[in-house]
């Protein structure tokens, strides 16, 4: 099974070591993890621009089996877009999509100023604010939940380069 | 043409009014706007949980032949993530996907502490910005770009309400 690792960490100054360390948890259950970083199998032409990257991305999503998203929020409450948007993309190809987050809140505590309003909760903008007890945007996880995949929480908040939480979800695929 | 209207304008109060206004909008050019509160044509059984609704709109986004995203920023740096989501699932189908943000500033603009750093730059905790001058993370306006798709950035801050910047995305659309 090749598994498409979708995350933020790819931000990171150590981003390919922790993409190496990744990929060494998925051997381990015998998997392929495919990392956002890797050569793509059909490298397309042109420079190394932002297209080229997303192309290069796009290939490398088209040939993985699963993937395994770290939607803990990135620079605001939500995940990372580009990790959701490979989350949809893989989703729509009917492929099972698992994800986890190192922040421990529910999305509703998540969002400043958030009170009760209108029969639910809403932000200091007026916006309706999800309360359904869910890590993140009901869309992401009814997409895990519907592919049957596997959603975990941390207990506590981890740092970015933390992987105890992305091999407990490894462990959890494995035994669903 | 069938055109699934994303966007976090669910989350306003108005949400259903902002809905059939963008539906007027498509009608002009003979398209029909398909809004994530619409009842899909087949509908899921059960209560209506998160889970139906993420099952309702999974049935519309299938049934729809293009997206328009509102990409703006919410609640932090990045899109909406059901958004997003959204967009990425409808990439993967291979339909052609547009957006527009009523957000001015490039991404990295919008990037806190964003500085100089590894040859291009990061924000406070260390991790890299994006600076290639694009609106979004490289995957959405990748794939927006790959599908032959508009991207319209307001030249000045729009509020949530006003739709003068979707209606000249369904002009370009149109046009191109």
């Amino acid at each position: 099974m090749r598994i498409y690792l979708a995350g933020p960490e790819v931000f990171l100054p150590e981003a390919r070591a922790i993409g190496a360390a990744k990929k060494a948890l998925c051997a381990r259950h015998g998997w392929e993890g495919v990392f956002p970083m890797d050569p793509p199998a059909l490298s397309p032409s042109g420079e190394m621009d932002w297209r080229r990257i997303h192309a290069a991305n796009e290939l490398l999503l088209r040939g993985c089996d699963a993937l395994v998203a770290n939607l803990t929020p990135f620079r605001g409450v939500g995940a990372d877009p580009g990790t959701v948007f490979e989350l949809g993309f893989l989703r729509a190809l009917g492929r099972p999509v698992h994800g986890y987050t190192h922040d421990p809140r529910p999305h509703r505590a998540r969002v400043a100023g958030a009170r009760p309003a209108r029969g639910g909760w809403e932000d200091a903008q007026g916006m309706r604010v999800e309360d359904h007890g869910l890590s993140e945007n009901l869309m992401l996880e009814g997409a895990i939940r519907a592919a049957g995949g596997v959603m975990l929480r941390a207990e506590a908040a981890l740092d970015w380069r933390d992987l105890s939480l992305f091999e407990r979800c490894l462990e959890a695929i494995r035994d669903a």
